[in-house]
């Protein structure tokens, strides 16, 4: 996530956002060449073949198909970028209600303080295979052995622990560390963790169909391509500029749905996975009354991971 | 679902996307040849009817209906197409809840495995009722002898086996194996299983109304149709590329909202059942600490079914 | 519901579809006959008044409300239709659940037979309400003497079943066929069809506010009868075609909104409420190993009902 | 609400609604002598300033901040209208379902009739509360003296009155009357009638942002007041009757959005909550075997309240 | 908020609204100077460069991207106002749930009390932590002092009260003041606390991706300031009043996205949570029979906090 609080149009006008101009500069390059040859032939194009030119109003048909897909890719990545958000709100607010739960009926009980610790490893092995890296450091660190290996070496690592506050809340039923109803009310929130996971996993797994992402980028492409063709009849020298500044919007739109499209990734615009996790333990740990043990991710640049 | 992660706009632009183009090429090969007759017909046409002819700003009245209709039909398939991923991906989170259920309150209860057993039948038995097709074989690998006979010869197989799940659990509270608080946590989680299968039965069986159908087809048909005849007065011999390229993403949107509007089938875009079935599996296993006994799905080509 | 699965593109076009033509066909005469008219006077009106005559563009400016309004009655019509089918949908789920929990806890009670007669009576009773006719037949089929007569004599009936149905449940309750803790479980189910209830009853009572109907009707209509004048001056002789398509693709598109609007009743595009409810008795009685005593709805042309 | 079932276009077209026109008048008839004026000078100023004439192109450019404005306060306006109806479809289901819960759960005793009196009461409160009227007679008419004088006299009537009904229901509990889990059951319905309270008074004392009245009523005003200056350009005397027509569609969607956003008020397109009130006594006085003692409220010309 | 009820459309068109004019002032006024520069230098551009003008039909290229862009912001933006409205209506009603709870199942009991108390703490305390500003005035009136001293150090307060809630309702269960059903009942409120704590961070947390800002920014300028250059071909000197009419309807949208992105701040359009913070108490002492220990925040100006 870049967090910048930048707020005068001036200097967003010229703030340079590195992730995205590097992937659209080829074909805005393209645009800006084209331009100036279309500008540089249009007179004996138009003396030769004057019924035979793009105008502007040629645009305009192509204009539906190119708003309905565009329009379309960029709610529907900002929608799976903020449901993502919002399953990781989800986990705070869970791992909030089950830590409450553990220290307000089992006060004194080690279980229930396993319980804590498990909450805050789930968070990190969901992270991990979210982003396809490793939460060994942070498992080793709050999994106690009963199920630390298993942990390690399983496929689907936070199923697993969450199966295994399962056996941790079964276990205090058993020994009479928590009734029934109170079982019940944090094997809810154990629902609720599985929900989580499950609708991170789908978003993950889940790319839009690639076949909208062929015809996105194709309209856009060609339509940007044709673009100077278009504009030269009417505004000439012009062409450059006003061709690559409106290839720009609609390039930047395809790219900015591509990147939040997959908001679990380390790219600009993701989601700072590191900082909720750490976010999620510091807030359990001070319900404890304690510290983090881990340090807190620091923001790199601009950038917060 | 098409598993390939070309990113490069370049190569996008030539991709082959193998479940679009043939059902759109008859009305593009249709379109080529009008503006072919278009072109050549045009400067006769111009001198003998020069107050009768089509041209671009005609077509932008048409452009109101034909972007309701296509946005309409395009928001409308993918919600479908995303519910029922989202309806599998909570099959997935109950599952694992049962699982977890079943193994944290009863660990070694020879009903909690049936029921284990009996979740992954219901994951199989769904899919093959939505696909048409058949699941006797994982249903003799996964359900026991009481069932079996009846699941195999139903017409409604997810919702027999899931009555008999109501009565494994119910079977486990007599036994004494569950507390009534327990047998409630784990209905509850065979009440979302009820709302998952008819939730899919519920997109399998209820198309988009059939007027949607006949009034998208014919003004998108009938427009592209048309285009040469409206281009051809300005851009002349440019018609051919221009049109063909205008129809092809008015035509591939229409083709790309039909397939995504019944997601269980097997094409290029519709969900890998079989994979996703295979994870809920593999998932469940591994909790029980166990590997699952039959192979993952291969993908095909680029396809994973 | 239409149950037809042509999906060429050419039948398509051709497809008669009798729900919406005859509904539109005054005014698109109208629109023909206007075309014909202006087709005929355009040389004279163009030499007398040049300066007063109505182009395309002066229709774009009509275009923005004509957008909102169609684009928004069709996506509020459809979201109508649709939660009207979820709703239905949600009847099948809750139907089966408590079908699941009446069998599994108390197999051989005659009032869990009772109560899974009374889901199906449920059904039907909504079913009539709904289009106004009457479900005596059924109800006299599916319910005791203790209901019957009060359920046929009543202004709410599917609320008396209801209420029965909670009847039911206490007096299993109070026989000691349940326990508290399951009285709950099928207590949460009965909320459920509460809700069902009420949301049909609230789509059918609450049409979109008729102030809607009156701005979308004059819009479309004056709008399509003003196209001829319109086009005429670009496009002479080719205007009765032209106009007459493009009021169709409007006027339709209005004539469907309203036709989804209502998801009730037995139109084209009405949901096959009597095929659902027998879809619903068919899956309790197969859960109940039986067969279901009335007979399948039959498919009447194309139509389902 | 309007009750009026017109389906014919034609009348439609004609149909006189009382509480738009009036509201829309002065600006129509602004626009209308507008018109009249530009037609008249029209000649002279294009022979004098020919350069700088407002022309219909120029209106597509404030077209697209238009479509978002209107299209924005439509969609919104209806949302706030829709939810409205919801919660007061809520209400219904929820008193349904607590009438049904008290009947059968504690047939005879005297506080579960109150409870259903109670809950016809909390509706009327509630009505009385959002319109900003009294509720005294009929709460006289439902509430016991032990909360009638608490009722009429405090601030937020409905809480109070769902205050009362929960300590009911405790009493009930207490009693014997009802068992731990059947006061559960209907507390989670007091928790819903508490969500429904919340909501109204959420809809009714947060309009949409008051900038959003400001910038759309200057957008649709302004645009509405150049509109003949730009249509006479190429119309001529056909501007008065066009532009009042545009200039009809555009401020007809603001005022109608205008009404949507408060539904709760008795103006023509609002929610009849007096007969909303009366159809849920009805209906809970139904399943008591009685009749509603009020009398249901009429329909005053083709309005509802 | 502001609360105004300006409706006279002639009076909005003149309202002076603060938090908007100020802010696009300057960009307005550049847009103003061009306009001036553009009018007086055309005749002399277009006699030199007759073939490079900007024409109004380039812009509608533009409009694509822009549509696109301002349509997204302001329905996300006010989605993000809108939700975080709801979750302030939910703390209302689910603070009312839980003191109808207290009051009904334990009237007598000090914790019962303290718990009322601590849920007005929690309000005042989410305030605090939205708008970065300090709530010790409250808590100290508010709180007790086994918790006050780690409420006013701790750094997520509103949690930390949570989970205080969440030991005073194990505590009554403890002491028999609250069976264990009915703890549980208190106990899903709780829950229901923590979602709106966590719902309110993540909006406060998680602005829009800013590459949104940037690429809207950058569209909205660069568009109006090349308008003028784009008007003047066509409109000459009614172009200063004409661009700078649209500037304003763009930018004022781009403007007020901003203001409701982030509705827990104090500006004009914000959610006055000082205001809801004091209804909720006024609520809940309503119910006990008390008044507001606290004097309710007085509107300042036409503005309420």
């Amino acid at each position: 996530m870049i967090v910048r609080s930048t707020s005068s149009w001036l200097r967003l006008l010229f703030v340079w956002h590195g992730s995205v101009l590097p992937r659209i500069m080829p074909r805005l390059l393209l645009v800006f060449f084209i331009s100036i040859a279309a500008a540089a032939v249009r007179g004996w194009w138009l003396s030769e073949h004057a019924d035979s030119a793009l105008s502007i109003p040629a645009f305009t048909l192509m204009g539906v198909s190119l708003a309905i897909f565009l329009g379309f890719r960029n709610s529907v990545s900002y929608e799976r970028f903020w449901e993502a958000r919002k399953l990781w709100g989800s986990l705070l607010i869970v791992n909030r209600s089950l830590a409450r739960q553990a220290l307000s009926l089992a006060p004194d009980n080690a279980d229930a303080r396993r319980l804590i610790d498990g909450c805050c490893a789930f968070a990190y092995a969901l992270k991990a295979q979210l982003r396809g890296d490793d939460a060994d450091a942070h498992l080793r660190r709050l999994l106690p052995e009963e199920i630390l290996d298993k942990a390690l070496a399983g496929r689907f690592k936070p199923a697993l622990i969450l199966a295994w506050l399962g056996q941790l809340t079964a276990r205090m039923r058993r020994d009479g560390a928590l009734s029934d109803m109170q079982w019940h009310a944090l094997d809810r929130n154990l629902n609720s963790l599985s929900e989580v996971l499950g609708g991170c996993e789908r978003i993950a797994s889940t790319p839009i169909p690639f076949t909208y992402r062929v015809l996105l980028n194709r309209t856009v492409t060609v339509y940007s391509l044709l673009l100077p063709a278009g504009l030269v009849t009417s505004i000439g020298w012009l062409t450059p500029a006003i061709a690559v500044f409106i290839a720009y919007t609609y390039l930047a739109l395809e790219v900015i749905g591509e990147e939040l499209e997959e908001p679990f990734g380390k790219e600009g615009n993701d989601l700072p996975l590191s900082a909720l996790c750490h976010g999620i333990e510091a807030s359990l740990r001070e319900m404890q009354g304690e510290d983090v043990a881990a340090p807190a991710p620091e923001q790199q640049g601009i950038y917060l991971y």
